[in-house]
């Protein structure tokens, strides 16, 4: 089967003419205003795949927002490409920070995009990049050059944690079973160094409290005889570091799968340049584990971050409180192999281990995912890099990313299948901020190259 | 001189309905829609030293609320005793927890109190204790038995800072001096272990900034390569107390003037049931500085607690935010002869030395006090120890309370003279907080020992 790009470039302006009609829908799903706004946007979506002649094209209901389904089964005997992306979109706010309406797509040129770029929100995450694959297997199907069976799953709900779709996935299995997953919901490092995000770090996340006195105490009459639990929650934070920046609590590395010498000779590589890094976020100094690269530590190393801190006195002034409480949030950033479930187990135990016995500690699980490493040996990381590097013309960079996208690792446990992170936004899209845009030429580039993954997929698998 | 108690006797029951009238004030200084009431409160005060006859009485005006004055000089050779106490309040909230109005004053008897106790705000701080002085000096002046020159200055500011009344003194040294200034604002270890305050901890009071990124950074995509504001401003604080409780700033206890072995001794017969003690602020354990009793921790030794900290997210759930700042509030209680400023210059110094060259760090200086003593040679002491003996007939315990009272430092320096704080409080009078009551025994109790103390001041001075 050939790839047919004919029908795109007769295409192009109809292609970016109905993703603004698409971003014009204020889908912001965290904001019960907009409900009638996000199910608008799903009837939009189903139309789309009709249109692009999808078959069974369904506004599923959950008990959250609706999934919009549509299939395209050529032959049963074929391999089966699930795509997946998500048409609900961030909150827009601070509004007073946008250069024009989040909702008011407008196409500028921009240092980075001298071809232009759509500022909308949504055009990047997700919305802009869910279309493409509408717009790529619409042509496919309208060229005859569909390879092999195709399903859509767009969700309305990824923007509040996906809240629907596991229990969706469960009880539909059958329809989503599928060989490969492809999503584009990454970035590429930069359009002149094309990348293919293979792995992303999971997430423990808890709250702790330190109860020291069973009420707020005058700092002069009891201070020197109390524990304070304000310094004492800083002593606990500052032991689960050592001199190294290496993690203290206890079996917290056992699981950890170290890149080998030839992945860090190969990590080391990536166009990466920690000057420009450092001064992109004002930063005095670099900070991290011993022995690492600052991309290593950001990617493929476990970290332990307060995410958050408060406890006594935080107005203006002074007041000489002794406070009953303090807390913290504290996400612990996980890598294969380790299991969230079994990290908080140990930070846990850890943590209420090292407390004084003047004080009592509370450890609450906030929330938690996966780790995911997609292996340079899967046919969908092969069929996806070998489809970049035709349409790029370039080395396709394989790298791992330092956040955390749950759904992938649901994606695993319940389908059994493994996804292709063949995301085209930049980091400098400014997803969840002001301004977010999408590149004209990272549009049009994702919809060339998604048929190319579709063709080698097809013939290696 | 004798002391002649009959005028008391026969008075009680005016006296106190003339302190029930005066507690009908809410002199509420903190709160300027209750500005009239204080100036009322001003004239109420000066009107009951006329009644009492001292001369010259004057509301002298100050930059804020004024300061009321009255005297009886019966002869310039002999001692002049200043009395000092404050006719503002603190305000009454939270109003939904008092049981009968805050400027409603009823008597009511406790458990503490079988005698009865006056509930109202001001009671016991500090309305109650001043008016035992001018009902007190009234006895002395009817009975013909003032043995010695008498100054009164109410100030109206205390609750806020007693910001006019450094200026006030510098300008009007001579109309103020005296040989002892004679205080009740403080409080007995308890009826049946009446005690004399003879020191009490100086403050340094800074707040502190740690900043990483210029901007709140995602913890996926940055973490483990920059240093979290927060993690490191838990680090620098854990490291100002080492594994023995002592604090580790360089040169901070150069100054700090030890008990003497004897002193230890006279000060662990203190009446104090650790056990009780522990209970009462529902406490799992106690903890401090190593090879001292807690009695010593809270009031003789020198101590650094956080009394505030914020930094990132505080909400409800989990947001992965490395955040750009973490703040935290930090004060310090010196005793003798600490220096507060200079303590804060330590202070700054050691904490820009710890810190990571990753970060930026500022120490914002918030307020501070010397630290006070009155030592046992002092004959103001010697009197007031002398009184309480008599009228309790019973030994009086010397101790340092923890906390600070600036203006006892300040009168020190402007006027030269030391503080006496002979208080008849209890420390279960809820003073600042709702339902404030104070002790008619302790109330009379005042106004008999306070003509005692003229008597023994005046013949051994």
């Amino acid at each position: 089967m050939t790839v047919n790009l004919n029908y795109l470039n007769q295409n192009k302006e109809r292609f970016l003419n109905e993703l603004i009609e698409l971003l014009k829908i204020p889908s912001i799903s965290a904001d019960t205003a907009f409900t009638q706004d996000v199910l608008n946007c799903a009837d939009a979506v189903a139309e789309s795949l009709k249109n692009a002649k999808l078959d069974n094209v369904e506004i599923c209901e959950t008990k959250g927002y609706p999934i919009v389904y549509g299939e395209k089964i050529i032959n049963p005997i074929l391999p089966t490409i699930l795509i997946y992306g998500h048409y609900d979109v961030q909150p827009p706010d601070p509004l007073e920070l946008w250069e024009s309406g989040p909702f008011e797509p407008v196409i500028k040129n921009t240092e980075i995009h001298p071809e232009g770029a759509i500022f909308a929100r949504g055009s990047a995450d997700d919305k802009g990049q869910a279309f493409m694959h509408i717009k790529a297997v619409e042509s496919m199907i309208f060229t005859n050059t569909l390879p092999c069976n195709v399903k859509f799953l767009i969700e309305g709900e990824e923007e509040v944690g996906s809240s629907s779709l596991g229990d969706f996935l469960k009880e539909n299995k059958e329809k989503f079973k599928n060989d490969i997953i492809l999503i584009s919901d990454t970035h590429l490092l930069s359009n002149e160094h094309p990348s293919l995000t293979v792995g992303l770090r999971g997430l423990s996340y808890v709250e702790v409290c330190v109860e020291g006195p069973n009420r707020d105490l005058h700092s002069g009459l009891y201070g020197g005889g109390v524990p304070n639990p304000i310094n004492v929650l800083a002593e606990m934070i500052a032991s689960l570091h050592d001199e190294n920046g290496k993690i203290t609590i206890k079996n917290f590395y056992d699981t950890v799968e170290n890149l080998t010498d030839e992945e860090r000779v190969e990590y080391a590589k990536l166009p990466f340049d920690v000057e420009d890094w450092k001064n992109s976020i004002g930063l005095k100094d670099i900070q991290g584990e011993k022995n690492y690269s600052t991309m290593e530590r950001i990617s493929t190393r476990p970290t332990l971050d307060v995410n958050g801190i408060w406890g006594g006195y935080e107005g203006e002034g002074a007041k000489t409180v002794i406070p009953s409480k303090a807390f913290a949030k504290i996400s612990m950033r996980l890598v294969p192999n380790q299991n969230n479930e079994e990290i908080t187990k140990l930070f846990t135990e850890h943590f209420e281990s090292i407390a004084p016995k003047s004080v009592k500690v509370t450890v609450t699980t906030m929330h938690g995912g996966l780790p995911y490493v997609l292996p340079s040996s899967d046919k969908g990381y092969q069929a996806a890099k070998k489809a970049m590097e035709v349409t790029f013309g370039k080395e396709i960079l394989p790298y791992r990313g330092g956040g955390s996208i749950p759904i992938v690792a649901l994606f695993e446990q319940i389908l059994g299948s493994k996804s292709v992170l063949m995301g085209f936004g930049l980091d400098t899209d400014a997803i969840h901020s002001p301004n977010e845009h999408y590149g004209l030429f990272n549009f049009y580039k994702g919809i060339e190259t998604i048929p190319y993954f579709f063709k080698f997929y097809a013939e290696n698998k």
